[in-house]
């Protein structure tokens, strides 16, 4: 049982810490964010060619993806002076730094899928019973 | 550069694979996922308890945030007959084997948050400026 006054993450750091881990893994955690991550994991991209890897990500929801990407630090955006002029997006060390804990949650999902599957019809099924 | 006619995920899966796996970590990315199995990590709780070690947390944020864990297989929800009744939520198996990769990329978050955040501010200064 819990009965703390003062609580506290798991690993000893302040909840105020922990909320802030939080905040970043629900931006590195959002749907898009990983798909986008992990495409640019491959190598360097356009944003023509991103969108086609990603099936169904809207050119707006694309954008503001590779702009907070951009913010955050994890990806850069390089135009280079052609005509039309080219942009290429590419990981940062940082943002390759990040597929290694994308890539085990990401395998997580993968081996536990079928398992979430089955625990979601269970529930389901309870719920309509 | 990216040419794939036929786009699939940096380990050789499909993007219709890499598509649900990316649906079930926006699932456990969300910020109030990420916080209620850390505090669950360390053995089971009350909802008052949760709340409480969860401070800015809504009711109805965290009654629906166990539902989906209770529904996607990673927590239990058990009632005992007292008066008033308790209720205790609990990490099965499957969500005490989430915590490890959860807990690393919490760990990455932790160690590059100070890079993120000064990213963030050096975005901020260009926009501006």
């Amino acid at each position: 049982m819990l009965t703390l006054s003062h609580p506290r993450a798991p690993d000893g750091h302040g909840s105020e810490d922990c909320r802030a881990v939080s905040e970043i893994l629900s931006r590195i955690g959002d749907k898009w964010t990983v798909l986008v991550v992990q495409v640019l994991g491959r190598g360097p991209a356009r944003f023509s060619e991103l969108r086609r890897a990603i099936g169904g990500i809207s050119q707006k929801m694309l954008t503001t993806t590779l702009r907070q990407l951009e913010r955050d630090g994890l990806a850069t955006r390089t135009v280079y002076p052609t005509i039309p002029p080219r942009v290429d997006y590419e990981l940062t060390d940082l943002g390759r730094a990040l597929l290694v804990p994308v890539n085990a949650l990401g395998e997580w999902a993968r081996e536990n899928r079928p398992r979430i599957d089955a625990a979601r019809r269970r529930f389901d099924a309870q719920v309509e019973g």
